[in-house]
């Protein structure tokens, strides 16, 4: 798709929004729509796509190369770092002659709203995240085949990984060997920091590998991670036992795991990420262990690890086929443990794909 | 340091600025205050710190686990994906009752702004990034401890790296061994997506890795990368020549070397940062190559990559000792090549101590 085609859909949103144009800043959406990978820091580029007439950009001066491979036509406003970037912004303003402006919420700082408002004080700015980030939403085919090949890649160096552990190694260990694994495996980036966490650890959704725990028997380990390749993430989490399980730990993970077919079970394009989440989340709050609920049942997975669709009750967003989401249902008792089991799931037109392949049934590491 | 001091200096920003409190969102700000990784994410997470009361939180409900280890003794609010956290928002906001808010424009995004100020609508909100970002500027000699750690095992990554490089290889190739070293050498995470740049592409600041070049004999290859451990950051660059070097590749590396080295010759506590800038950039704007310089001579280095001072003239903030910034002139050729040599420095009461070791004598490998 040439870039003037990936453009005139943004100008679609701020048409549909009734607003004069819609900005990008480095980012997933950004990315997408240059096909190039522009990272965010303190120099601000932005793109501003309006309605109904052409493109304009800032983009800060030492940056005009990479930009030049953009092959973007429109007016480009750049500053450099000696004059500071009002200017620009005053000649990017003055040049759309525009009165609103739709932005991303969750990618835009309050440095480059606040350089946009001193520019033009009456410019009215929306928070457009979701309307904008939808059109990440269904997957291409290269998307997929982008998504499978981080997966891919990441299950590989779980498996490695699972296998090479020991009681008495530590989280931060265990990680270690992890992270080596997913960079042998191809990894361009990790798609966020793993979580590798033990006993009472694992009961803290976002726990950190801790340097001091070592690993023994009867504990849970819970590892959460996710490998960038070629623009997209991974996401992914298994929860084993070591050397031993307990009938709790068998009961609560019997229950996830139930949670986690059901999300599956009502999958299909046409479902609402309100459906998915109420499947899952119904059999957790019909076991023994409602109490230990504590998120939602997934979120979309692509260039972002987190991003539309959040697959969470009272979010009635019909999902159509290609969009991927992660399935992870999890109980978590604060001081006990916890369990969670995360799928990357691809919806069809007639169901799912599961597209992380990694067994689910309860495992008891003899280690 | 305690928690309630650390908190301490950031009400002292506040009651400087004039302003009721300062807020700090998940970043480098807000992990050095609560010496605890938060990430950022599609939920907030907000600490506020009035001037002159008990500052207060608004946490998401999965994040209690893990804010409980931080030992925050303040009011606390927290939000469930299935409820929003506009509820969470404003019931912060009337516990604190303040009317101006100080916030880190470069870290906060604008989701959070407009959430804010839907909760209040007269709340005055300053962008005070400096001010706030200031603290992390004079490093403890713990912070320096972990920049030394970051930055030697990036040496040792590079110096293998150079080891192994072989005309005929793709960037691509170059960057994944560098990669693969890293985190060999025990990095927790890249600092940033590396610049393996050679050629043409080295004229480029911030060049990507391309899969499909392959270095030969007259290339210049540029290096730019980083790891994070522990927190912190280490940034280095360093250009070198394969199997020969022409006349123009020995003046221009010359000429930045020279460059470099006159950063450092002005540099002790008291300098300001434009002093530092102008003796680089003064060396290269009186070379041949003045119409090749397309940045300012660097950035202060620490938890963050790209941080406060921003090394330029115009800035002239004083710097004091304990001062972490790079050094990086640059001279770049569009469509011809580029030569940076950066070093990473600590700012000395009678003068600097680079923390990179690297050779920068000009080197042309035999590969």
């Amino acid at each position: 798709m040439p870039l003037a085609d990936r453009l005139a859909a943004y100008a679609a949103v701020a048409s549909e929004l009734g607003v004069d144009a819609v900005s990008l800043v480095p980012g997933p959406n950004f990315n997408r729509a240059v096909q190039h990978a522009f990272s965010s820091h303190e120099r601000p580029l932005l793109l501003v796509i309006p309605a109904d007439r052409p493109p304009a950009a800032l983009v800060p001066n030492l940056e005009l190369g990479s930009w030049a491979q953009v092959g973007f036509d429109g007016a480009v406003f750049n500053w450099r770092d000696q004059d500071g970037y009002a200017a620009a912004f005053g000649d990017l303003m003055r040049h759309l002659s525009i009165t609103s402006l739709a932005v991303e919420g969750q990618v835009m700082r309050v440095f480059v709203h606040h350089a946009l408002k001193t520019a033009q004080p009456d410019l009215t700015i929306l928070d457009a995240e979701r309307e904008i980030s939808a059109l990440r939403m269904i997957k291409t085919p290269q998307d997929i085949a982008a998504l499978q090949s981080a997966i891919d890649l990441s299950e590989r160096a779980l498996k490695d990984t699972l296998a090479r552990v020991k009681l008495g190694q530590t989280e931060a260990e265990i990680e270690r060997m992890l992270v080596q694994r997913l960079f042998e495996e191809g990894a361009d980036d990790l798609a966020f920091a793993p979580i590798v966490a033990a006993g009472d650890a694992s009961a803290m959704p976002h726990a950190k590998a801790r340097p001091d725990y070592r690993v023994k028997a009867g504990d849970t380990l819970l590892i959460d991670f996710g490998a960038r390749k070629n623009g997209f993430c991974s996401d992914i989490t298994r929860t084993v036992f070591l050397d031993h399980v307990t009938d709790e730990g068998r009961a609560v993970y019997d229950t996830v795991l139930r949670a986690n077919l059901a999300g599956l079970a009502v999958t299909r394009a046409g479902v609402t990420a309100h459906e998915i989440d109420d499947a899952a989340t119904s059999v957790l709050e019909d076991s023994p262990f409602a109490d230990r609920i504590r998120t939602k049942t997934g979120h979309g997975l692509g260039r972002e690890v987190h991003e539309a669709p959040y697959v969470m009750r009272g979010n009635h967003m019909v999902l159509p086929a290609g969009t991927v989401y992660t399935n992870e249902p999890g109980l978590y008792r604060l001081g006990g443990f916890g369990v969670r089991i995360e799928d990357d799931v691809l919806i069809t037109d007639d169901g799912y794909e599961t597209l992380t392949h990694f067994p689910k049934e309860l495992t008891v590491l003899s280690c």
